[in-house]
């Protein structure tokens, strides 16, 4: 299948609500479409930061704005969209062939990523134009 | 194997340096004792705010601090220890058999749980008598 933006969509993660705080579960293969192999998450960024971006041969994710707030910017290699996340209860689905950009971090931001495989550098796509080289070639 | 909360430590998660954030990765299985099933967060929690206890029959779990701090209070219905977590990159480790309690919510803070199994009602123990048969009758 070709990878495509159009198949990235921000999903509404179950939300328990209670006066002590709110809960968002989120189950591998029920929430999301795929398992969930691996968490990592990024914070101690700066206000403002941008972070470079990267492309996944094979893996699927979920990006979660778990505090604060910032925008990723996914590429198919032939049309972009800008998705800002700023609930815990929205997840933006981000399927395998996907560049994607972070931007505009909130101070104190968490980004929180539920992903479908093991860490394996071979999956990285971190150059642009390998990026172009391998959608094309799909 | 007796629950107690001398197995329950706090692990120090990988921390990968970066400029523009850091980002901790925790595989399942690997970074922490038990394979990641389901994900949760709990995070508008009003500042200095305690939730009410629970433990689990079977279900491991790594507490982390993705944002601001908290105290969690372990109890295995003999010894009780309070831990303050506020560093992203370390997780305590619950096992089985263990009652938590939460405080001393800082405002915003982030709670992330990674468990090791799905979401299943008949696993919790909700009422601290039913915890203390439990952990006796092991």
């Amino acid at each position: 299948m070709k990878s495509s933006i159009f198949n990235c969509n921000v999903l509404e993660l179950p939300k328990i609500h209670n006066r002590a705080g709110n809960i968002t579960p989120v189950h591998g293969n029920n929430d999301i479409p795929f398992p969930v192999e691996r968490v990592y998450y990024l914070y101690d960024v700066p206000g403002g930061e941008t972070r470079g971006g990267h492309a996944h041969k094979k893996l699927h994710q979920l990006i979660v704005a778990a505090s604060g707030s910032f925008d990723v910017t996914l590429d198919d290699g032939k049309n972009k969209k800008t998705v800002t996340l700023n609930r815990p209860n929205y997840g933006l689905y981000v399927c395998p062939g996907i560049w994607r950009d972070l931007s505009n971090f909130s101070s104190g931001a968490v980004l929180l990523v539920l992903a479908s495989a093991k860490y394996d550098e071979n999956d990285y796509l971190r150059e642009y134009k390998s990026f172009l080289e391998f959608v094309n070639g799909l």
